[in-house]
C-alpha cells in the first residue's frame, strides 16, 4: 500500500547541527584532540576574522614603535605599554565570562527543550480519534496540521532560517501547512500580538466537535487531547518568551566592553618594548601568548554569542527547518498510515 | 462579521522591552560589537550619571593634590594613595558580584515565568463551556474577565507601571476589567491581605454553576477548568511572593557597600602621585583604567539593580501594561469570536 | 450581611518581612545607595556587636604594641604581624563563602516555596463541597480548619515565633484551630514522631464521608480534593525535612572557622607596625581597610547565618504568625462567605 | 480502645541526625560561634586523626631538619622547601573543591528528597479502600506493608546501617515486614537484579483485586492508588540509581590527589627554614597557618566525603533505620486506627 | 511452576559501572584515600598514555637543553623558558574547566535520569490489562516488548556498546525484541528520521484495541496506560535530543585548546634553566610539580571527556546493554509471572 504521509526530498542535503559526542564516546588517548581539527562549526571558523584584525592592528602598532618613533617617543611608548600591561590585569574577565556564559548556556538548553514536538500529541490523536473512513482521516490529519501550523507560526518570528523559508504567510499555504480558507480566517481575526495560538484554538474546538460526533469516544479521551494540547501550547509560548525577554542588554554590554577594552589595551601593553630597568628583555616579534589569550577569551565570548540565539544560521544552531519537516512527516505517518495498522500479534521468543 | 473582542488603540506606541537576540542571531564578525552602539536600554543610559559624578570627584581630588597641597602634604597624600591602592585589592568584588548577580538573575527569570498568562485557561473555557447564545457568551466572557481581573489586582501591587495606570480600583472598573457590582462585593469582603484571589474564587463558583446548568457537559471538563484555574492562581501567588520575599536586604547591602567603598578609595588610590622609590612614573592625567574598572564593576552592580525588580519602569523591565492588554484581548478573541468558529475542513496538500 | 470569616485585630502592628524591591524598582541614579541608610533588617543592626568587639580587641593590641612593649619586643611583634599578614591571605574565604551562601540561599528559597498555603485547597473545597445549609458550612469550615491545624502543628516545631505563640497544644485550641475533642483524639494516638499529618488524615476521611453523603457530587471532585490534599501535605512534609536535615554541620563549621581565624590573625597582622626594611611606612592608627574587610566578610557570613534558618525572629525572617492568621482568615472567607455568593453577571464593557 | 498500630520501643535512644538550625534561628551576636563547640557530628571528630598524622609527620621532618642534617644538607633542604612552597600554590584547590562539593551537595539533597515516604500512599489507602471488617483491615494493612517492604529492600542494598539491621531476608520476616510465604515467593522469582519492585507489583495486583471485590469503589479511586504507587516506586528507583551511578570515580580521584599532594609538599615547603637572602626570618616552630590551612582544605574535602554517601554511619548521615520504623508505624496508624475514626464535627470558634 | 520470563545467562560477567560510594559510606580516617589505589575506572588508566607522552617530550627537550645547545643557545632558551613560564599563568584554566565540567556534569546526570525504564509501564500493564488466558498474556507481553524495542532502537543510535551488540536490525529480531513481521512493517514505513517512536505508536494502538476487546476494563485505565506511555516516550525522546544537541563544539574546543597550549608551553617554561639573576637555582631534573599540575588539569579535562558521552565504552560509562537485558527481563516477569499471582494474605505480626 502506498504511504499517505508527507515525503520530503531534500532533507539529506541540508546542513546538520554539529553533533560530535559519538566521536568522543570513549575517553581514549588524545581524547578531545581529534575535535581540534575540524572547520565546520569550529571556533576557528567563527573567530578567524577577529583574529586577523587583531594581528593586523598589533603589527601596525609594532611597526610604528620600531620604525617610526624616535628614541624619546619610544621611551614614552614603553612606559605607556608597561602601564597598560599592569592595569589590564584588573579586569576579571574570566569571572564575568564564566558567569555570563553559564547563564546563556542554561537559556540555550532551555530553548531547545521548549521546542514543540508533536510526538505525544500525534500518539494521542492516533489512539483516540477513531474512524478509518475519510472523515476520520480528515479529522486526524487536520488536527495534526493545526498543531504543526502553530509551531511554524511561532518559529517564523524567532528563527532567521524559518523566516527565510516562509517569508510570507502565503509561503506557508504553499508548503501545505495551511489552506487558503484558514489563511483568510487568520487574517480576519485582529490581534496586536503574535497569533500563533489561533490554530491551537481551532484544534481545541475541532476536538470538541469530534467528541460530539462520537469520533472521540469518551470524556476522558477528550481530556487527554486537551492536556497534550496545553503541553504543546506551553512550549510554543515558552519559545516566544525566550525570544521576547532576552538576557538584559546591559549585562551583555558589560561583558562585551570588558573583553573588547582588554584587547584594545593589549595592543599597546603587549608590545615587546625595551624593559624599564635591569629586567630581562626578550623580543619575540610574534606575541604568541597574547594571541593565545585572545583566542581564549574572544573564543569564550564567541561561545556566548553563539548560544544566546540558537535560532540563527550558525553551523551550530538548531536545525529548525529540518525539525519542521520531520514534525509534519511523522505526524502524518502516525495519525494516518499507522492508525490501527498493527503488525500481527505473535508469541515472542521467550514464550513458555 | 464584526469582531467581538477588545480592540486597543495605542499599543504600537508603547515602549517595548529591549529584545536584541534577533540582531545577534548569527555569530558574525564583530558579533556583539553592534550591541555597543545603542542608547535605549543600554548600560550607558543607566550609568552615565554615576560616571559623571565619579569623574568630577576624581578631578576635584586631582586638582587638590596638584595645585593646593604643598610638597610635604603631597608626600603624605602620595603615601595614603599607595596605601589605598594596595589594600583596595583585598575586596573580592568579582566574587561577590558574580554570585549575587547570578542569584538575582535566576529570580528575575523565575518572576517572568510566573507571569500569569490566560492562554491555557481560555482554550479550556472556549472548548468546554458550551452555547453560542447570549448566556453562553456571557459565561465565557465573565470567566475570562475574572481571570484577567485577578492578574490586574496582583500586578497593581507589584508593578509601578500598572500602579500608575490603575491608581484606584475605580480605574480598573473604568478600564472594563470589573463591573461596579463586583467592585462593591470586593470591597465588602474584609481581608487584611491582598484580595487578588477573590475573582478566582468567583471563577470557581461560576464554573461550578455552569456545570449545574449543563453548560459544562461533564465532570471531567469541570475538573479540567479547575486544574487550569489552580495553575493560573499558583502563578499569581508566586508573583506575590517573589515581591514579598526579596533577596535579604543584608545581602544587597553587603554587595553595595563593597562596590561603593572600593570606588571611594579608588578616588584617592588611583591618583597619579609621585612614586615612592625608583619605580617608574607615568602621569596620564586621565585615569583611563580606573574609569574602565568603574564602568565594569558599577555596570555589573547596575545589572543587579536592574533585574532585582523587573516590574519597574526601566527600559529593560517587563511590559506589564502591554501584557495586560494582550491578555484581555486574546482572552475575548478566543472565547467569543473563535468559539466553535472553525475554518472549513479540507483535504491537505499531501492527501493520498 | 455580616461576614462569617475570622476577623483578626492586631495584624497591622506586627513586624513585616523587609521588602524593599519596590523602592528600587527603577534603576535610577544612586540605585541601591538608598538601601544603605536603613537600620531595620540591615547589616549594621546584625553586625554592630561583632564590629565593636573587633574594634576593641584591635585597639587593645594596638595600645599594647605602642605603649607596653619595649623595642625588642616590638621588633618581634612586628615580625609576627608581617608573618600573620602574609599567610592570612592563604585562606580563600571568598570562595568558600560564595559557594556556601549560594547553597544556603537555594535552601532558603526552597523553604519559602514549601510554605503550605491553603489557597488551592480552599477553592477546591468551596467549589466541590456543596450545600449552603449548616451541615454544608460545617463540613467546609472543618475541612479547612484541619488543613490549617496541620500547618500550625508543623510550624510549631520549626519556627521559634510560632512556638512562642503556641507554647502548648492547648494554646492552639484556645486560638480556635482545634476543638477539645480533637486535641484528646490527637493525644490518644501514639506516635514517636511529629503528628502534623493526622489532621490531614481526618481531612481525607471527612472528604470521603462527604462523598457518601452526596455533598461531594462525583468521584472526580473527590479525586480533586485528594490531589490538592496531597499537594498540601507534601509541602508540610518538605518543611519538616528542611528543618530536620540541615546543611551538614561540618560544612558550616569549616566556613565559620575560616572566617573567625582569618580575623583573629588580622588583629595582629594588620597592626601598623614598623616596616621590615626600606619599605614605606604609613601609620593610620585606624585600620580602615581591615575594618572594611571585616564588614565585608563577616557581613557575608551573617547573610549565611540569617538565611540558614528563615523561621527565626530576625527582621528578615518569614512572617510565620502573620501567614498563619492570613491562611485561616482567607480559608474561612473562601469556603463560607464566598461559597456560591457571586456578583450578578453583566455584559462587560467591550460586549458587541 | 487499644491502638492497633506498631509500637516500637527503642526509638528515643537511637542516634539522631545532627539538626542545629533551631539553635541558630536568630542571627544574634556570635552567630555561628556557638556551633564551634560541639563534638558530635563536628569537623573535629571527623578530622582529628588526619590532623594528628599531619602534625606527627611535620614534627618528624622538622626534627630531621633541625637536628640530623648538617649545614650543607640543611641548605639543600631549605632550597627544596622554598621550591615546594612556591609551586604548591599552583594547584587551585579552592576551585576544584568548590565545584566538586557543590555537585556532591546537590546529589546529597537529591538523595534525601528521593527517600520514599508512605505518607501520601497511606492517606489514599485509608480514604479509598473501604470496610472496617477484618477483610478491609487486612487489605489496607497488607497494602501498606508491601510499600514499606519495598523501601526496606532497596535501603538494605544502599545503607550500611540498614544492612547491619537486616543482614538476611529472614531478619526482615522477623521484623514483621514480610511473611514467610511472601519470602518464599520472592525467592522463587528469578531475577539477576534487585527485586525491590516486586512487593509493589503485588500492591498493584492487590489493589486491582480490591477493585473487583468492590472494596475500592470506583475506577478513579483505583487510578489514584496507582498514581501514588508509581510516585512511590519512582522514589525507590531514584534511590537505587543514585547509589548505582556515583559521581565518576575519576573526578573524586582528581580532587583527592590534589588535596593530598598539596599537603604532602606542605610538609616540606612549610618548614621554618633559614631564608634564602636578606629576607626576614621568623621561626615559630609550630606552623599555625599551615595547620589552619590543613584544617580548612582537608575539612572541605571531608565535607565531600561525608555527603557523597549519606547512607553510611556517620553522625550526620540520614537516620534510615529510624525512618523505616517511623514509616511502618504511621502507615499502620493511618490505615487502621484512623480509618473512618473521626473526631465529632463541631462548630468552630469563629462560627457566626 | 516454571518461570515464563526471560532468563539471560551472561549478565554476571559483564563489566559493571564503577560504583564506589558504598566503600566510602563512612567518613573514616583516610577517607577517600582508599579510592586512590584502584586501576579500573581510575584516572591513572585514563591518563597514563598522555602522561607518558608528556614525560617523553619533556625529557627530550631537557636533554636538548643540557647536552646539545651551546652556552649562548642555552641562554636564549633560558630566556624563552622564563617568558613562557611567566605568561602561561595568564590562561585561567581552573575557571574555564570548573564551569565547563559543571555543565557537562549536569548533562551527564540529565542523560542518566532520561534513561527509559519500563518499571512504571509494566506495573500499569500488569494491573490493567486483564486475562490470564493466552490472549491476555500475549497482549501484555507484546505491549512490553514494544516498549523495550523502542528503547533498543533509540539506544542503538546513541550507545557504541549497543550498536556493537545490535549491528543490524536483524540482530534485534534475533535477540527476541522484534518479530520478522514487525521488522518488515518498520522497514516499510518511510521516514527520514529515527523511527524509535513507531513501536510506541503500535503500543498506543494495541492498548486502544485491548480496550475495545474489554481486556482494559474502563476509560480511566486506558488513560493511565496512555499517560505512562507518554512518559516513557518523552524519556526516549530526551535521550535522542541529548545526543543530537551536544555542548556547542566551540565551547569544547576553547577548553581543549586552553589546556593543550598550556602544557605545550609548560614543556619549555618548566625546564630547570639557569636563573636570570641572583635568584636561587634548584635543579631537580624531574619536574615533580609540573607533572602534578599536568595530572591535575589534564585529569580534570579527562573528567569532561568521560562524562560528555556516557554511552561509550569507558569503565565508568552507563551499562546500557545490562540495562536493556534487565528491562526486558523484569518486564516479562511483572506482566506474565507476577500477573494476579499474589502471596496469600495473612495477618501481619503487629495485628491486634
Amino acid at each position: 500500500f502506498p504511504l499517505k504521509g508527507v515525503r520530503l526530498g531534500n532533507l539529506k542535503d541540508s546542513t546538520m547541527t554539529v553533533s560530535y559526542t559519538l566521536k568522543v564516546a570513549n575517553a581514549k588517548f588524545g581524547g578531545f584532540s581529534k575535535l581540534l581539527f575540524r572547520w565546520k562549526g569550529s571556533i576557528y571558523k567563527l573567530l578567524y576574522r577577529e583574529f586577523l584584525v587583531f594581528c593586523l592592528l598589533y603589527t601596525f602598532i609594532s611597526i610604528l614603535y620600531r620604525c617610526v618613533l624616535n628614541n624619546n617617543q619610544q621611551e614614552i611608548f614603553a612606559r605607556l605599554a608597561r602601564h597598560c600591561n599592569k592595569f589590564a590585569k584588573l579586569i576579571p574577565m574570566s569571572f564575568v565570562l564564566g558567569f555570563y556564559v553559564t547563564q546563556a548556556f542554561q537559556r540555550w538548553w532551555g530553548q531547545y527543550t521548549s521546542f514543540p514536538l508533536p510526538d505525544n500529541l500525534m500518539m494521542v490523536v492516533s489512539g483516540n480519534v477513531h474512524g478509518t473512513d475519510e472523515r476520520g482521516r480528515l479529522l486526524r490529519r487536520t488536527l495534526m496540521r493545526y498543531a504543526n501550523l502553530s509551531s511554524v507560526l511561532i518559529l517564523r518570528s524567532i528563527s532567521t532560517r524559518v523566516r527565510k523559508r516562509f517569508t510570507t504567510l502565503e509561503d506557508i499555504v504553499e508548503a501545505g501547512f495551511m489552506t487558503t480558507d484558514e489563511l483568510r480566517k487568520l487574517n480576519h481575526l485582529y490581534s496586536d500580538f503574535n497569533k500563533y495560538w489561533m490554530p491551537l484554538a481551532w484544534f481545541a474546538n475541532l476536538a470538541s466537535q469530534a467528541r460530539k460526533e462520537g469520533r472521540v469516544k469518551d470524556d476522558i479521551a477528550l481530556r487527554l487531547l486537551m492536556d497534550e494540547l496545553n503541553n504543546y501550547r506551553s512550549k510554543c509560548s515558552m519559545l516566544f518568551h525566550y525570544d521576547w525577554i532576552s538576557i538584559p542588554l546591559v549585562y551583555t554590554q558589560v561583558v562585551t566592553v570588558a573583553v573588547y577594552s582588554f584587547f584594545t589595551f593589549s595592543l599597546i601593553g603587549r608590545q615587546f618594548v625595551k624593559p624599564a630597568s635591569s629586567e630581562e628583555h626578550l623580543d619575540l616579534y610574534i606575541p604568541i601568548f597574547t594571541l593565545l589569550e585572545f583566542f581564549f577569551y574572544a573564543g569564550w565570548l564567541k561561545v556566548g554569542e553563539l548560544i544566546i540565539n540558537p535560532f540563527g544560521e550558525d553551523d551550530d544552531d538548531f536545525e529548525t527547518n529540518q525539525l519542521i519537516d520531520r514534525n509534519i512527516q511523522v505526524s502524518m505517518l502516525a495519525v494516518d498510515d499507522m492508525h490501527q495498522n498493527l503488525p500481527p500479534l505473535e508469541k515472542d521468543k521467550y514464550w513458555v
